[in-house]
């Protein structure tokens, strides 16, 4: 490691049984031969964190035990001299936990680049989203140009990524969300049909539509899973990224058969390094020319400091956000 | 067309409603522009066709409402003057229905050459089950060396194929079948580990033994799906091809996506005639040259007549069957 900071301790958000977050302290963590550290300037919340400190989304072996899946900041140290060179480099990253905090180790090939004059809020706002919905959209779903996806939870930050990438890509984009706000919100990010489920049902619109959808980007599971069947169009992949609608699904295989239907459940947090990396070059070559830019602009809903972690969680578990959510580091 | 024989009549297999089979007369088919007629010398009977007969297993609209779905036989018109220098080759294919008869049309794209010395009826035993089963394993399962097939059903046609080309491909192979003979015939095609799921429970046998699948080929569904999820490993492709154990499924969310478990409906059937074309193109370039040799071979379980069909669907119906039952024209 190139700097000693390593020794000294750092700031972190920890939280007690009942899920109430703190403040506490812990050494700055070192970073291992394939990482860099940073100190991080400002950080992504994201509804995996609410899970994980409730206990029902633990961290992977090995990973941090800290909050936090992504990061934004300055690189002040690495774990092996070829590193040397992102030394000072603003960046931002996915991490395997650990964001949660004033300083976090990163995989050094995970990096991205943040372009003069963008914030390290909005960096702190993309990496999670965004990979997670080109995974789940585009490598696991196979999405193209002309082709129909279906995302519930339009307005959520996944949600929301997959929108825009979809749109970038030529595809026609449907969505369902839980109030005219968020639909409006859809729309705005691109959505070609936004559905306010309290007031309508997703199939019957579509049914009506005569819509068809190729790929579904799927956080409710439960009762969903087999109405996302009715409207799926022949060899429909539906991806699963969450069981925010329980975790019990019954499938009717004619169905499954007939539409030769894929169920496929992704998340990227237990995703293995190599994958990850593959994931990010993917990204970058296909999509990082527009990321700063008005095309892959998301909102950030909120923006609170590191004092304030209890209020971002509550936007988050109240479903109130439209886009992201983001800490930024100011004790 | 080249000959004039579609006018003329043609034995074929047709049923009641109650699924009695019985010899009837029609008109010879006329091949479309992209096929060929073959006279048919020996078909392959196939689960689907008692699906067929109760009413469960409909021909897709604009395919021939006879049964049968693999033929071997000679060249003898076509839809199309490019196809001429087929005329008189001895082929066999995937049929779209139609091959319970004295001449059926098969697309001229999708014939496999039978090499001289080798018989029409076993030729007539190879395409449906080794298309099947290489589109389920290693198109949509990805199956590849090293890793672990499970296969319920190992003694059927579909088994018995996916068996030999797993074994081609150097993976391990575990199946499950209703008997000692069953294990005992799966073992001499090349399984690694055959159970008996009448006397031991797959799931406790391949936990025992530390095994997890990367792949599952499963025409059980039912309960079976989530016993797959039991032994699967992570990134595992449960491919479903039928619904032997029932159509309702009830799957845990929760372990679909911790093994970001894949589950896909899929059958060869349904499939459009590009695919089919792409399909047997691919399986000719990884298979075909060792499809009449030892490492593919399947044993034909019994031959019968023309007349005999009714005994070929009770041998399907009563599952007693190692390897393919297979119907000789000779009336």
């Amino acid at each position: 490691m190139v700097t000693e900071q390593h020794k000294a301790k750092m700031n972190y958000i920890s939280y007690d049984d009942s899920g109430r977050l703190h403040i506490a302290q812990t050494h700055i963590p070192t970073p291992k031969t394939h990482e860099v550290l940073l100190k991080v300037a400002a950080f992504g919340v994201n509804r995996a964190d609410l899970l994980q400190k409730q206990g029902k989304y633990p961290a992977p072996k090995g990973d941090s035990e800290i909050l936090g899946l992504e990061a934004a900041g300055t690189v002040v140290a690495c774990g092996d001299s070829q590193w040397q060179a992102l030394l000072g480099k603003r960046v931002f990253a996915i991490t395997a936990g650990g964001a949660y905090a004033e300083y976090v180790c990163v995989d050094a090939e995970q990096l991205f680049d943040i372009p003069d004059g963008a914030s390290f809020e909005t960096a702190a706002s993309l990496a999670e989203v965004y990979l997670t919905a080109f995974d789940a959209a585009i490598r696991v779903g196979g999405l193209h140009k002309e082709q129909t996806l279906l995302i519930h939870g339009g307005a959520s930050g996944v949600g929301s990524a997959a929108i825009r990438l979809a749109k970038q890509l030529g595809a026609y984009v449907v969505t369902t969300q839980s109030s005219e706000e968020k639909c409006q919100y859809a729309r705005q990010l691109g959505a070609d049909l936004a559905i306010n489920y309290t007031q309508d049902d997703f199939v019957a619109v579509m049914k009506a539509g005569g819509i068809t959808a190729n790929v579904i980007i799927d956080p409710v599971a439960g009762e969903y899973i087999s109405n996302n069947i009715k409207v799926a169009a022949m060899d429909c992949h539906c991806i699963t990224i969450a069981m925010l609608g329980g975790r019990t699904v019954e499938l009717d295989m004619a169905h499954v058969l007939a539409k030769r239907f894929n169920l496929h459940g992704s998340t990227l947090r237990n995703r293995d390094q190599d994958y990850k990396r593959a994931l990010v070059k993917a990204f970058k070559e296909q999509f990082a020319s527009c990321l700063f830019t008005d095309v892959l602009h998301i909102p950030i809903f909120k923006t609170v400091t590191f004092s304030e972690i209890e209020l971002a969680h509550a936007i988050l578990h109240k479903n109130e956000n439209l886009g992201k959510v983001v800490v930024k580091i100011s004790l």
